[in-house]
């Protein structure tokens, strides 16, 4: 049995997950489209690439094709969504699913009905360090869950024209920290406080946005938890993570290209965090899609689901809220939903 | 020149004080007060402790004695202070110095007019890790702080007895990290918001108190911070920090007894941290009272003053009313003053 | 332009040598031999391997073939490098190039004359922790190199009859070394002495080998180096190395599958190294074929030359002498050449 | 009970001990003897030393004395030894006992004779880095030993005067190491191969001495044994061992003076090593004195004989001859006793 895909927006994303399609047995990537698609022939060419198109339905249309990539801007997602599912495909769409909790329940309702697969792009879900850390909470390693705290800072801000369409720093940055949360915890997230700062760069707060939050969690099962976030670390993407319980607690540290450790009369000196998720993430984006691959193929439940992905954006709803009013913001109060999609 | 102390209270830190002070050059310890003294006496001799008494006016009367440790209980403290500065000594106090932000101004301002000098036991602020990230935020190594984040936990909650007369977490425990929040920022906090849980121990819920926090800070500076705590941590002591600012940031991990890491087939281990306060800032007792009696032979400011103690007893009054009320509170709605003492 | 490439012997390196070629651009592997091919034929389907064969001169004949890699037994490598040389192909050879000296030699000189390009399987030349070290040591930041360390133990000892035909410890398993030595320090090594004894397992010492050494260096640039080898690292493949010069040292530690440390009342627990050399140079030896790749289509010098592959079997072999005379040998007395192949 | 001292030479070792041994109950440092004495008196005043005297004989005559710390040069140790034995002392003499066997030996034997106690200053086996690893060790969780790696490296060479009379750097230095290897093994060395070069300062190898060195020990339980050595590393005070077994291997790394980690724009740094041995060894001084003062005071064997002294300095006379002639040296060809005294 052969997986056979098209993916739907061939930009920095789109590409990757081709070429990370492409090492996996059982997987054919037929199609690709995109709004322009002239330089992207050779590239095509060179990826076996069939089908290379401006319109989507080409591959809506396909019957050939059970399965479609959405990595086009944000707010096209749920509509691509809701077409791919009334078309039978099974879906994997980047994060996140949509800019309003309103349009991304809708669209969830309908791969729901169309009974198809729907997988999120919380690629660190697969990140070997996390992974760990989350087995070992499962294990019981940690006892019962205290507190855990993220600590997530990228080492350069976007430009001002994209934070702009970003749909802000809750639901364009730490909205993969809020599903971090959840992925750990195994708990709901009940209550938000959110406290900013524009510190990095001003223009970011003239934008209207935040560049430095200090979040506050409460889950359902009682643990407190605390995201730090920063558009600019000088020293690269810092993405730790450590949760505390009972019986102890679990710390994940940064990766860094080497190990090397050189002492000198001036200090002593190790290489820098890998610089951003390109490096970081590599195997996890390689993971994600090959276990979304085996899901389908194996029928089974997706490791990220739409549901995830609604209450990502709950909970980046509930921290925008949160640092409007300056007051905590129940979850209860975002959206309309607890049904699992 | 010499110093003439007197102690005024010998429980564990009023002996620590003793076996500290005793190492110093041109410091003599010669009275010591408690309520009941029987236990002590063939201590005080080994330690040639000339006068031991029940009655502390003894000491605040003695002519020679021109300074005084306040290790009594903390509701003795503010009393003590106000009559040692009108007999004209200089105090060294335990933290915290009250119970109530209004004794703790009354009695600073009886310091100021008599014009003695105030050391309050903030003991963090001489640990050697700290300094070093004091000094580095001092030298603008890491530009300018956007995000401090400290984690204190105990290796055991005290008995309930204690937790109910101990002021709550926030005033007992937590009033070191608000105090290093200051030190290391040398910004003021200006809003509070705390939250907290029992998940310790349900019999401290039942005194009234909680067990494990996570408290938002924001700084006059406009930074954020973070202090995370637990009355119970399973692996030990836990007392690290981590600054983050524009330029990088700087992290200080906890001290262990060894540097010895062994693997095996199992596992790879390393020691855990030192077991608690005792452990871990050994050095730091004995640094802050050889800085102390520095100060006074040198006339030179003390590294930790009275208005370092108010301010961090304001900012566990302002965390109290916080988790009370459930929302963000303004320092400048916590007691009546910010005049430096 | 495309390297078209035979491989000559399809066991456990030859199949990863053709899934790592296969990433790469320019780069087609047309032909497999092996003496026995059955179980191999779905496997050549998957990898697009057009021809199939028992025979190898089919390889060493096809004009369309510009490059074969010789990964069948040591006792063969010499023999096929002189036809494969004759036959105008490019050669990449795992490690040992043989197990004496002459016959290396002899081959060596064939290819010099048939000025093809060849390259040794020192695949740990390609590791990032490595090659950060050589970069340190070539950029002078350690200054003049004073003591080399290399720590190399493997999980598990072969079986013993591997062990009988593996050419002894030194030329097996130490050989990686004595080339990672050179590769480090960039001078050449003149005298061995080699302790060694049988700890592991005494079946090792009734095969005629030891399972676990201590080998002093001495270099030309009077320099000194030693190399630490065990058969069985209960935790693991250990692959260390720190250089130490007079401006500081380097040091490189193991690679971990993730970087979780957990705390517990028991202990501080870290993962354990990567299991063995497929998992710690996986890197390594995708980029070892692709820079090999990369020298042949650029006409570029490669990484690893013939001169390195008999250098190295020049150093097992003194190491050898010096076991078993009991004293040190000098490189000069092994081999009878120095000229660079 | 009440051990009474006195203090044969008092320069800094002298000194540190005097020191110590203040801090220790049951304790009195009443005299001290050195050739020049006028710029002792005020430190002696301070310290409560009730006699200070340029001539030693009258420490060993005083009835009341009961223990001599003999803190004289080398060459004057063995002869100190003697006296102090025949007049009853119990004696802790400063490492190396002397320069030649013969001499330790005839003065270990006038100990012997005597009856009483002698501990030899190796203070580094109560370090509490290595004293875990020997714990460690002991406790078997290392299993069978296999190989001992030490390195130990100084942050600056003596001046060139002191070299002359030092010794050699296997006497003077590498001499703690040779003990710590018997320490650490708990098994004796019984043969060395000792490879050195010059190539810190050429004016230490006018003066016939080596500044660079690799040892190579064997030892009587089978394995296999390394020391490294430098006179100056850039970058502090080196001092870590591991010990490699089959059942996994313990390392111990450098002490530092904090635990903070820096990460900017650059590098992440950490603290250099502890500079030298007064600051890395602090703890050790105290610890090697009070558990001399305890073994004496219990009538408990000595942590570090007699004998101990004298196998260091057997292995120091064999790695010298190794180095010399270029060959490995048994140690039974080294004195002429294996007794232990």
């Amino acid at each position: 049995m052969t997986l056979t895909i098209g993916i739907i927006g061939a930009g920095r994303i789109g590409k990757i997950h081709v070429d990370n399609l492409r090492g996996i047995q059982q997987v054919r990537v037929k199609s690709v489209s995109d709004v322009v698609i002239e330089h992207l022939e050779s590239w095509a060419v060179e990826k076996h690439i069939e089908v290379l198109t401006t319109n989507y339905y080409d591959i809506l249309k396909d019957p050939e094709i059970d399965t479609v990539f959405i990595c086009s801007p944000t707010n096209t997602h749920a509509n691509i969504i809701k077409e791919a599912a009334l078309a039978g495909k099974h879906i994997f769409c980047e994060k996140p699913v949509s800019f309003t909790i309103e349009e991304t329940e809708e669209a969830l309702e309908v791969v729901k009905k169309a009974g198809v697969k729907l997988q999120v792009g919380f690629n660190r879900r697969f990140d070997s360090n996390f992974r760990k850390i989350r087995h070992l909470v499962q294990d019981g390693q940690i006892g019962n869950p205290h507190i855990l705290r993220i600590t997530s800072r990228d080492p350069q801000p976007p430009g001002v024209d994209y934070i702009r369409s970003s749909g802000g720093l809750f639901m364009d940055m730490t909205i993969h920290d809020f599903d971090m949360a959840r992925y750990i915890m195994d708990s709901e997230v009940v209550e938000v406080y959110a406290s900013g700062a524009v510190l990095v760069d001003l223009a970011i707060g003239e934008a209207g946005d935040i560049d430095t939050a200090v979040i506050t969690l409460k889950f359902a099962n009682g643990a407190l938890g605390v995201i730090e976030n920063s558009r600019r670390a000088a020293y690269g993407y810092d993405q730790r993570l450590e949760i505390f319980g009972d019986k102890g607690a679990a710390h994940a540290d940064n990766n860094r290209a080497n190990t090397v450790e050189v002492s000198t009369a001036e200090h002593v000196t190790k290489e820098k965090p890998l610089y951003f998720f390109l490096e970081r993430y590599t195997q996890a984006y390689i993971d994600e899609v090959k276990e979304f691959a085996a899901a389908i193929l194996g029928n089974q439940p997706v490791i990220c689901s739409g549901f995830d992905g609604i209450q990502a954006e709950r909970i980046a709803k509930a921290a925008s809220q949160s640092l409007e009013t300056g007051v905590p913001v129940k979850l209860e109060q975002v959206g309309r939903s607890t049904a699992t999609y």
